[in-house]
C-alpha cells in the first residue's frame, strides 16, 4: 500500500513528535509487565504536570476525548441532578447531549459562536447546580474562555472542564483555577496520536462521585485499581490497557516536558501570533472574538466568492497539506487551521500561508 | 529509556505481526482524510471477513474489547429486559455486571470453571430473555463453547457473544450461527495491539436497538454515520478515529486475509496441540476439560508445591517471557499460556516449552 504523508494544520489530529511515533513502534509489552507498569506510573505523573495539578487520580482513559466528556458525567450525574452547561460551540453543545443521556436536568447558558464563555452569567444560571460544565479551547471556534473565573464562582458545584484542545498548548491549571474533572485528548497539543483521553479528577469530586455509574469501563472508582502505582489505589485488573498507545503518549510528554511546559506554551502562542498576523496581511478575516483567540487553533472567515471545500481539496492535493473546515452553521464559512505539538512552528506557519497565498491567488 | 523485547505468552497482549507496527508508525492520517476514510472502509470490509458476517455494521470501536461488551449491553438493555447469560468464568461473570448496570434483570446459568457452556441448560433458562449473552472462548479458563448451538436455540432472543480471545484465532462463523451481536480485541490472535474493539451487530438486532442509549461515545446509532461508507450510512463527524490504531488494524487484518483465513486457524490449532502435547509430556495436567481446549490459550495446572509466581517471575526475568496467571479461584493454581497471532507458530512452542522445562527442572 501507497502511504501519504501530510502535514496536519486542520484541528486534530495533528502530526506527532517523532518521539511519539517511536514509543508506538517499541516492542510491545503486556499490560501486567513490569516494566509497563513503570511506564503506566510515570505517564500519570508526567499527565499531573501538564494538567498542573496534584490529583492522585490523574490518569489517561483507554478511549478518546469523547470518552472523556462521557467518564467526566456518568461518573458525577444521578437522574435529575442539575447540569449547567456554558455552550459557545459543538463541544458546549455536545457536553448537553452527554450530559441530558446520563438523566442530568441541563440548563444551557447560550453564547454567540465565536465568543467566549461568560463566567457571571455561567454562575448565575442556577442557585445550586451539582455540576458546572465549560469548555475551555472551543474547538469548533477557535476561542479560549476564562476557567480560572468559573473555577471562582463555582460555589458548591463540580467545575468539569473540557481541555481537549488546551492541554499542552496554552497555560492551564487545573488546581490553581479549582478544575474538580478535566478530560482532555492526545491528538492535539500533546502531539501524540488520537486514542487516549488524559482525565484528571480532584479529592473532592471523587468523593462526591456516583456510586455505581451506569458505565463499568468508565467507572473512576475502579479504574483508580487499573492504574494502581500512581493513584494510591491497589492495583487491581479491570481492562487490558492499550499498551502501544500509552508508550506513545509516555514518549510525547516526556518530549515536552524536557521542553519545559513555559517553553512549549510560548513556541504555540508564538505560532499562533504569526499565523494569524499572516492570514490578516493576505486580507482575511478572523472569526474568533480578538482577544480570546487561541494559538494553536486558528479560524479564518472563507472570503466572499471562494469555494471552502475546493480550496481545502487542493491544498490536500498539491500540498499533502490538511487545514478544517468550520463546523454546523459555519461549515462552508470558516477555516479552522491547527498549529499544535510539533506544528507550532516557523516553518509549518511559513509552509501554511504561502501554499494558502498560492491557492487563494493572493 | 532502555527498550525491553518480551516474548508475549500471556493471555493477551500477544507480540503483534510486523505489518500491524509499521501500521502504527506510518505516517498519521487525519481522520477524515479521503486516504483514512479508503483505509476505515477497507477495515470495516476485512472484519466482516474475520467475523464471518454480511453485517454491514461492522466495525472497530474506538476503546478496548471491554468497551465492546459494553456497547453490546447499553444497546440492547432497557430497565427490567431479561439477560440470560451464561458464566463459565470471568468473562461471562463481567457481562452479569455490565449488564446489570444497564438496568438489566439477570438471570445468571452457572457453571464449573473449565467447563464449556451448556446450549440447553442456557436456553431453558428463561421463556423470553430479551438477550442471550456467552462467552466463545474464555480468556479465563481456556475453554471453547459451542455457540452454533446457543445460535439453535436462541428463539426470539438477541444472541449476544464475546469474541475476544477467539476472532483471527479459531473458527468463528457469525451469520451462519446466528450471532446478533460480537465484540472483540485486536490485541489477541489478530495480532494487532490493544485499543479497539472489532464490533458487529445484525440487521435484527439493530432493528430492535435502544433508540438513545445512555452512551453517547458508544452509541451505534450515532456510529453507523462514523464510519460511512462501508456501514451504508451516510458520513458524519462523531468522534476522532484513532487513526494509527486503525492503520494498525488494517495492516494486520490484510496480512491474516493474505495468508487466509482457514490457514491462520490450522496454524493456530497445531501450535496449541503441540504445546498442550508437549506440557502433558512434561507431566504437566491441563485445566481445561478435554475436548474444549482453545488451541490459542492454554490453561495448565501448577504442580503441587510449585510457586507459581516465581517461576512466572523467573521467565520474565531469564527469558524475557511472558506467561500468565490464573484469574479468580485459580490465581495461584493455574497458569495461562497464549500461542496467538504471531506466535501461533513452531518456534514460540519450542521456546517456551523448553524454558518452562529449565525452570521447572523437568
Amino acid at each position: 500500500m501507497t502511504l501519504t504523508t501530510r502535514r496536519l494544520f486542520g484541528p486534530g489530529p495533528t502530526n506527532v513528535y517523532p518521539e511519539a511515533t517511536a514509543g508506538l513502534a517499541a516492542p510491545l509489552l503486556g499490560h501486567l509487565d513490569p516494566a509497563f507498569i513503570r511506564l503506566m506510573d510515570e505517564t500519570c505523573v508526567m499527565l499531573r504536570e501538564v494538567w498542573q495539578t496534584q490529583n492522585p487520580r490523574t490518569l489517561p482513559l483507554s478511549a478518546t476525548g469523547s470518552a472523556g466528556m462521557e467518564a467526566a458525567f456518568v461518573n458525577t450525574v444521578e437522574e435529575g441532578d442539575v447540569v449547567v452547561v456554558a455552550v459557545n460551540g459543538l463541544f458546549g453543545e455536545r457536553m448537553c447531549e452527554v450530559a441530558r443521556r446520563n438523566g442530568a436536568e441541563v440548563v444551557r447558558v447560550e453564547h454567540e459562536w465565536g465568543e467566549p464563555v461568560d463566567p457571571e452569567r455561567v454562575a448565575a444560571a442556577h442557585p445550586s447546580p451539582k455540576v458546572i460544565a465549560a469548555v475551555h479551547a472551543e474547538t469548533s471556534t477557535g476561542v479560549r474562555s476564562d476557567i480560572a473565573a468559573l473555577g471562582e464562582l463555582k460555589g458548591e458545584a463540580l467545575l468539569v472542564v473540557d481541555a481537549v484542545t488546551s492541554i499542552g498548548g496554552i497555560e492551564l491549571r487545573a488546581d490553581e483555577w479549582g478544575v474538580d474533572i478535566g478530560y482532555a485528548g492526545t491528538q492535539k497539543c500533546l502531539g501524540v496520536p488520537p486514542g487516549l483521553a488524559p482525565f484528571t479528577i480532584s479529592e473532592r469530586a471523587f468523593a462526591r462521585r456516583v456510586e455505581t455509574p451506569r458505565s463499568w469501563y468508565l467507572d473512576l472508582g475502579l479504574l483508580g485499581g487499573y492504574v494502581g502505582g500512581a493513584t494510591g489505589a491497589q492495583r487491581t485488573y479491570h481492562h487490558t490497557a492499550p499498551t502501544a498507545m500509552v508508550a506513545s503518549l509516555h514518549a510525547g510528554l516526556r518530549r515536552i516536558l524536557d521542553e519545559g511546559l513555559p517553553a512549549v506554551w510560548e513556541r504555540h502562542a508564538r505560532a499562533g501570533r504569526r499565523l494569524q498576523e499572516g492570514l490578516q496581511e493576505l486580507g482575511l478575516e478572523l472569526f474568533a472574538a480578538e482577544g480570546y483567540r487561541l494559538p494553536e487553533l486558528t479560524t479564518v472567515r472563507v472570503p466572499d466568492g471562494v469555494d471552502s471545500t475546493a480550496v481545502r481539496a487542493e491544498l490536500l492535493e498539491r500540498y499533502d497539506i490538511e487545514i478544517g473546515a468550520g463546523v454546523g452553521p459555519y461549515a462552508g464559512s470558516v477555516w479552522r487551521i491547527g498549529l499544535m505539538g510539533p506544528n507550532a512552528d516557523d516553518s509549518s506557519v511559513t509552509l501554511v500561508l504561502g501554499a494558502l497565498r498560492d491557492v487563494l491567488g493572493r
